[in-house]
């Protein structure tokens, strides 16, 4: 039986367990084939035709016949609005309207597909729409942080097929997001670099749980690893924010992001994933102690007690192993 | 349509935004019938007879026939084991051994059940085992930090059947815990009062969010509840660590925990969930700056990519809801 192990992650100083032995198997966890979507929905307000049913779009990428690529909209059940910001104070208890901005990019016209399944161009027109949402929330001077993911299935937190992702911007920095940045910042006053630089950079050196490099990016199964197949892409050059990312980075992103998906059905089917695009908050755009990056996060395993209690997460498959069988993956290459 | 708030956590900073209107519905969220366990499984290494396919046992609450009412095993597939630690750092990464204890409280011979449904004495059994447990692997000095937790429903990390919580014992004190005890600390410094108990207090105070109060215990649903129908259940009695409660405290902790679990069934059926307690680390066992405490986590709605890149959680049931439906929730109060 393998032994388990503790892991520290570099940035944050969480700790996480790597736990083969728990594992019932190495990798190819069931995966319930999943329910093949129409190429539209009539009753889907996301689809081509539909446009009257979402809040009006902020955002269209439009193709040459009056219609569009990709659209992003309001989230119809916001969870965050746009309007005046103001904390409360009652006793113990501290609050603030819910300020903000919470905006759906919808990838695609046609109701089936995922990223993995797009063509490179696409994705790049995907990821420029969140470039440009991005920029433009940021803005708003009330506006402190960004965030932009995407949820793929049911256990990503997602039961709508249509393809989308989605940008949530907060009026405050989140309690989790101050305490990594001032453990970078500590960093970086203490060295004179860039923590999440200096993991790509050992990352790349050290080789065992390297996937690929391109040309702009790294991409990596992080040492410390939370959950299985976990990936990270990160930039060679050092951006504090995704909103700062080139057109020539966002054309290599596209390509790397669709492949490392495929990469990941390839190992695992057609899993539930999140992915995350991770950039410093509204004001630090500018500081070298951050580096912008995209995590993509398969829920192949449920979060427990034990996760909750301590924040600290078992992973049943060591990123060496997952890094080797992401390497390895056999998929189609063709573009 | 309902706005949505911010809430801050009063004792980890952490916001929350509660979001009421993107609940599908206010409360009785679907949840599918769970299957009916047969009574005993002739292969659950948990039900009575089985006992050999366990590792040897640690504590037995034996009955008078010889049989037992709650056993606690070391978990065959165990994340941490007993052993020598010592960190290991590698340029940038640094590990130390799966070295700690991870045990599984058999709560019951009988393959079917839950807290909820049996009776206060069989609970306290169940409470008074993990108290040994706790009080016994913290006597090991290698052991930092203990959180003993059990998951309900494969939504809450569970696929096995058989009625079981866990203990698990880390040699290091995870950075989430570290953070929280820091804020803890600093609180006591400043103030002279723990933040816990300065936070039952006024839950108890504003009443708004409050279930229940007993003997020992107050019951209330967190201001900044994480979940729909959190609840907290905290000791009147200021100790930091549940290995210092008293009888008393187990009987009526017994009494209280099973209750609000019939609450919640009442109000949601039989969703999943998780329920943690949560102590002090080992060493701080004599400090006034925590009050240890139970939470309840129903597993009503999958964690997205939002939270994963902000730690901020989306809760759409305001807890002033939730608490008014749980006091008022019918259930047989036969015990």
């Amino acid at each position: 039986m393998q032994e388990s192990e503790l892991r520290q992650d570099p940035m944050t100083k969480d700790w996480v367990v790597i736990a083969p032995a728990r594992a019932k198997r190495s990798h190819s966890p069931d995966v319930p084939p999943r329910a093949q979507a129409a190429p539209s929905d009539p009753s889907c307000p996301f689809c081509a035709g539909n446009e009257t049913l979402t809040p009006p779009e902020v955002y269209r990428d439009a193709d040459r016949e009056g219609g569009w690529l990709v659209r992003v909209v309001p989230n119809k059940f916001a969870a965050l609005s746009p309007g005046a910001s103001e904390t409360r104070k009652e006793g113990f208890f501290r609050s603030a309207p819910g300020v903000g901005r919470h905006e759906v990019i919808i990838e695609t016209p046609s109701h089936s597909g995922d990223i993995s399944g797009m063509s490179p161009e696409h994705v790049a027109r995907i990821l420029r729409a969140y470039r440009e949402r991005q920029r433009k929330v940021s803005e708003d001077p009330s506006v402190r942080f960004v965030v932009i993911f995407r949820n793929h299935g049911e256990r990503a937190g997602t039961s709508l097929l249509h393809p989308h992702s989605q940008l949530v911007a907060t009026p405050v920095v989140p309690a989790l997001v101050r305490r990594k940045h001032e453990m970078a910042e500590r960093y970086f006053d203490d060295t004179g670099r860039c923590v999440y630089c200096d993991v790509r950079d050992a990352e790349i050196a050290d080789g065992a749980r390297l996937i690929e490099c391109t040309a702009a990016f790294a991409v990596f199964a992080p040492f410390a690893s939370r959950s299985p197949y976990e990936m990270w892409i990160t930039p060679h050059e050092m951006r504090a924010s995704f909103a700062l990312a080139t057109d020539d980075e966002i054309d290599d992103l596209a390509r790397i992001l669709r492949k490392s998906l495929r990469r990941l059905r390839a190992c695992c089917g057609d899993v539930d994933y999140n992915y995350v695009i991770y950039s410093c908050p509204r004001k630090d755009e500018d500081e070298d102690y951050f580096l912008w990056h995209l995590q993509i996060v398969p829920r192949i395993s449920h979060s427990a007690g034990f996760e909750i209690g301590s924040g600290m997460f078992i992973n049943t498959v060591a990123p060496e192993l997952a890094a080797q069988e992401l390497r390895a993956a056999q998929f189609d290459q063709v573009e």
